[in-house]
This record gives C-alpha cells, sequence and structure tokens, in this order.
C-alpha cells in the first residue's frame, strides 16, 4: 500500500537555487493520495478538543479546508496582507531576506476558542509562530498545529515547543 | 433554516471604490455555513462525469478541496504565474487594467480526462475561460462549472456559453 511519501514529488532549485521543493500538489493531483493525505492529517486531530481550524494561505488552504468540512468546524484562512475585506489583525516575520504579514479577521476567532493551526509544510516555523501569535491577540488558545511534512532540520518544532506540533511525512536536511 | 446567502457579507469599496466585495470568509467562519455551501455546491456535481476538480487560487482551493475528498477526486491548483514547481502551461486574461497570467502543471490532466473547474465566483469570467484553455490544451475536456456566487449584471454566462455552469446564489447588480 502506497505511504503520502510516495505522492510527494522533489524539485529541486525551486523556487530558487539550493532549495529542494517538496511539492505537495503532486499529492492533490492523485484523487488516491489527496485522500490519503487527508486521513493521516485527520488522524493527528484524533482525541484533540478545538473549534475550528485556521488554514495558512494558500496551500494550508488545500488540506485545512477538507479537515474543517469532515469534522463539521469552521474554516479560518490565515492570508497574506491586503487580501481579507474585513478588519483584521496582523503580525509579522522574517524570511530569510525581509520579512512577511499575515493577517487574519479580527471577528473570525472569539475569546476562549480552541483553534488547530494548519500548513501544508513546516520549515523554519515563523509563519505558523505569527498565526499563533494572532489567534492568542483574539482570545483563543492553540489547539495543535498540524502539517503534511516537516523539514525537520530547520528546526520549526523547537521553535513552536510551546504548541502541541504534528506531522505526516519527516524529511531529514533543508 | 438559513441559506447560503444570509452567510455572505458584503463589503463596500474593497478592494478598491465603488466595488461591492461579495466576502465568502465570512460563510467559511461559520461551521453551519461551511457545512451548507460544500453541500450546495456538491448537487451542481450530482450527474455530471468528471474525473477531477480544478480550482481557481485561492478562494477556488477552500471550496474546491473539501469537494474533490468528498467525492474520491483528484485535485489541481490553477495558480497564479510562478508558483507551481513542475512544468506548466499558461494563459492570459484580460482584467480592468492590465493582465494575469494563471498556470497549471503540465502533467496535471492527462488528454481526455473530464474537469469541472470552480472558483468561489463568476464575474466577467474571464479567468474561467482562460481555465478552460489550459485544460483543453492539455486535451481535457470541460464537464461542468461550479460557482458558490454569480454575479449576474457582469455576463460571465454569455462569456462561458460554451460551457455548463452552475451558481448557488446569483446576485443582480456589480
Amino acid at each position: 500500500m502506497k505511504k503520502v511519501e510516495d505522492y510527494i514529488k522533489s524539485i529541486p532549485d525551486f523556487p530558487q537555487p539550493g532549495v529542494l521543493f517538496r511539492d505537495v500538489t503532486s499529492v492533490l493531483d492523485d484523487a488516491e493520495g489527496f485522500k490519503l493525505s487527508i486521513d493521516e492529517l485527520n488522524k493527528l486531530l484524533e482525541g484533540v478538543d478545538y473549534d475550528l481550524i485556521a488554514g495558512v494561505e494558500s496551500r494550508g488552504f488545500l488540506f485545512g479546508s477538507p479537515l474543517a468540512y469532515i469534522n463539521n468546524k469552521a474554516f479560518v484562512p490565515v492570508r497574506k496582507k491586503g487580501k481579507l475585506p474585513r478588519e483584521t489583525v496582523e503580525a509579522s516575520y522574517d524570511l530569510e531576506y525581509g520579512q512577511a504579514t499575515i493577517e487574519i479577521h479580527k471577528d473570525a476567532i472569539k475569546p476562549g476558542q480552541k483553534v488547530v493551526i494548519i500548513d501544508d509544510l513546516i520549515a523554519t516555523g515563523g509563519t505558523c509562530e505569527a498565526a499563533a501569535e494572532l489567534v492568542e491577540r483574539l482570545g483563543g488558545t492553540v489547539a495543535k498545529m498540524i502539517f503534511l511534512i516537516e523539514l525537520e532540520d530547520l528546526k520549526g518544532r523547537e521553535k513552536l515547543s510551546k504548541y502541541e506540533v504534528g506531522s505526516v511525512v519527516t524529511y531529514k536536511g533543508k
């Protein structure tokens, strides 16, 4: 039986030289691979008490949205600055060169709500640390962070050590 | 019982003055609204013979991905230029000012495959016309195009008259 990692393609030098890009679109492209990936992510939510799922633009949408649907939860998009139409809160995080800013709707999370944060991949953990900051500023708590892919050597799990973190496939190396 | 339109918020002057933005994030934000919207979109696929779902970045991901999952289909992302890691085909379409270019992976659609195209909203239909062109250039056929929201006065349905088009909520006016 095939595993999720069998569906992941690795693309050298994308989006820039020296990066080995782990491509999740090749998982989605295959009906069985896609179903398997969602089912494996869903196992990471077993026993987790949560109210809604927040997914990080835009590959986090692809995996978070079906999970929200099958678990009868709301889905809250975490987006790059300027794309959400209503009042937002924002947080910035460091990239290798420069900074990026993400936003979430102010009314999307109510005080006391327990939030699962999802993205396709965890590298250094900077994006999800910023997403967690937004959840907490709105009075929510992070129930768990889940990822299809974890790049272990980039130590995202250390940066996010105050949260519960789960991933389906782990790669050594960058 | 609430309907999908009861969950849609309308935001004046976003993203620019004079535009009344129909906000689907307010549908997603509510577990019942989100479930209802997916179930209503799924009704538009009853009796449709198709192999996979292609969703347009990035709000099309939010609705297309759960539909692919529950119907055991693959999901193919249609993305803005430069974001897909493998070999792509691309098509450009006109915006009010300037042009935009979308891409799809060359190996994502095989000749003879029947493709459902989904986006959150149909306005003039330019984006989905370009997405259909990509599907056809790869040898696929468009089985149906579905949308959560249709802005009737912008006449997207006329532009896409050679395709079968379905939508859940229709608004008059722009």
